[in-house]
């Protein structure tokens, strides 16, 4: 058994927001294993980084010794969108759901012990109740108080529709912890709201009240908006050693930071000394890679998570050239084609204006040999690899 | 078979609106028996004059051959006032439902034809519905339509809590007119947001839409607030013949002609020749008798109705005493009694000084003459009627 005060120590690193943390001390302090809910969509999951920063920390509970109750919300999912505006949003058959869950689990138990793990579904109370518990569970809360959620605000004085049903769903969310008898619900930030409902339902229903964690929600790639699919600023984790990799490589030294704080396993004090090697002048790029090899191995293995850091390292190495790079042939004829064409027709840059800048900058080589005529004409029947920048290439035949 | 346009000529007789008439107009010309729904609370009924503004109503679509679908709104009954806090609304048991029901049935039967009746409670379909069901028909509206229901408006805008299941009764109550296919809803016009939403939903199920018809609500015996057993400007239809005739005289004239263009049965052109005779210089008090004892006929019978009306007449006639009058003694002593201490002790006036006043205005009379003196003394060892008014008496005895 962890001490009290270490296990707290531990939950409470990078959670956004514990509350009421005494009341999780107290029943951390019973010593026996907490019911710690997260809820789940019942769509076809696709797991990326962002969700991870989640799922970690029900790793962490599990290696505390708690249960984890994988809950996934199929009873609206098998609803669908009843206006029938959102076509995306289908009823999903109960054998979707069924499907769907079976993929979370191959995905999650990637991070999640299965032994520790119960996954339950809503529709198991949800289809029982009837429109008269509906009512019931809908007396529970009010229309002013429901309008101050963030987006429900925004949308209402935006004079954007809300459809009411919308309003019970918070309440089947938050009735899922009466259900559950959770004593602890984890989510997003974005999910406060809807965790601090699970807790105000328990005490109307007479239960003992569930503490809500909430964590933060992870910047995408772009370092600006939160990490989602359709934006394509994504880390899959079902993503290859080499992408995994490399995508973490491109994100900023700023952004890394924060990476490394909700994705690392390294102890804080480990992160502590990487800061301070770097504010003395280290170069953070190293750090990076050992960031992204941890990652690489967590979804992969240790072996991989190696190749990945040691083709990167190829790739990228002073004057190596890559072994697949693009092969191209154009025709030149007796007067030549000029470089700046060369480079555009090679994808190399976008324009020959770019190809003009990238010169002037330094940032074009031709074997390995930067560039420094913006006039330079190559004659037919030759072949080089163009370079432009660190990572573009090209192998260019003329004839 | 009335011809359409005699009906409807009928039909809007008294009703504040009809949305939409048009469409009224249709239904009537297919000469099929319409579906005209009215619901009802559960709780036990105690009907007064203003209910049966609407029973007149329903009354009078029967006498034009169609059905009549008494709703007993029994299922949300059944769940009472689900946050506690109004404790007059306990849940009511099936058993109190029947009797309540059972109630109705021998008030509204003294205006409705049974035969043309059928009696429906509406948990007969929505102790049926889920849950999701619930979920689909609250998806039918938004939250910012709701919020201009008039009530609504005023507690969200003044700070009153809203609980949310008060968001879903309007549904259920329009959802009722989807499974009752109503064709025609009659309420009063406080209803009107919750008779359109029948209407509004009946189309989103893909149901033929019902016409709605609002009738006035009507005002108390004081000429201001709505009739309502709790404020006690009443009068109930299980009240006796004189209750009824008395309230009745008692009625301002201007409420008079009200009341009888939102109660009578007689035709039109009777009301208007009414009317045409006060404006030339009749006395309005025969009129109201007349109609007081109309309304007497209706919930007793002719015989009651012309006893109550020469009750009342006896009573009030000049000089007439009453034979149940309260009696007082007062203790004179060799003094004697000023007459308006005598007035004010006896209940007759407020206060001396309005007996100064009822003295000068001549509205004062002992043993049916008037008083002219204010300062008039009874000596000890008397008895006499004194009068206030036309309707106020009092024996008393000096010692």
């Amino acid at each position: 058994m962890v001490p009290v005060q270490q296990a707290i120590a531990e939950i409470r690193r990078g959670a956004e927001e514990i509350l009421v943390e005494s009341e999780l001390i107290e029943k951390l302090e019973t010593g026996r294993p907490l019911r710690i809910k997260a809820g789940f969509d019942p769509t076809a999951p696709d797991l990326h980084l962002g969700h991870t920063v989640l799922l970690n920390k029900l790793k962490q509970f599990q290696d505390l010794g708690h249960e984890i109750l994988f809950l996934i919300g199929d009873f609206t999912g098998m609803i669908g969108d009843p206006t029938g505006k959102n076509v995306t949003r289908k009823p999903l058959t109960e054998e979707q759901v069924q499907e769907n869950a079976k993929s979370y689990q191959e995905q999650v138990f990637k991070i999640l012990d299965p032994a520790k793990t119960t996954v339950v579904f809503n529709s198991h109370w949800m289809n029982k109740m009837t429109s008269a518990d509906m009512i019931r569970l809908a007396s529970n809360h009010t229309v002013a108080r429901m309008l101050e959620r963030d987006d429900f605000d925004k949308r209402y004085k935006g004079g954007q529709p809300i459809a009411i049903h919308e309003f019970l769903y918070p309440l089947i969310q938050g009735y899922d912890s009466v259900e559950l008898e959770a004593d602890v619900e984890l989510g997003g930030t974005d999910q406060k709201f809807n965790l601090l409902m699970g807790r105000e339902l328990q005490k109307a229903y007479g239960k003992k009240q569930q503490s809500v964690l909430t964590m933060p929600i992870l910047e995408g790639l772009d370092g600006v908006q939160k990490m989602s699919k359709s934006l394509g600023n994504y880390i899959g984790i079902s993503d290859s050693p080499k992408d995994i990799f490399g995508k973490l490589m491109s994100i900023s030294d700023d952004l890394m930071w924060r990476y490394i704080e909700l994705l690392s396993f390294r102890s804080l004090e480990d992160i502590q000394q990487w800061r301070d090697e770097v504010a003395t002048g280290a170069n953070p790029v190293n750090i990076k890679k050992t960031f992204a090899e941890e990652i690489v191995a967590r979804f992969h293995s240790e072996q991989e998570a190696s190749e990945a850091r040691d083709g990167f390292a190829n790739q990228f190495k002073k004057g190596q050239i890559p072994n697949d790079l693009e092969e191209f042939t154009f025709t030149a004829g007796d007067e030549g084609l000029g470089i700046a064409n060369l480079l555009k027709d090679a994808g190399l840059t976008s324009s020959t204006s770019e190809a003009f800048r990238m010169i002037k900058a330094g940032a074009v080589k031709i074997d390995s040999v930067k560039v420094e005529d913006r006039n330079l004409v190559i004659s037919k029947g030759k072949q080089h690899v163009f370079q432009v920048g660190k990572r573009k290439f090209a192998k260019v035949s003329t004839v």
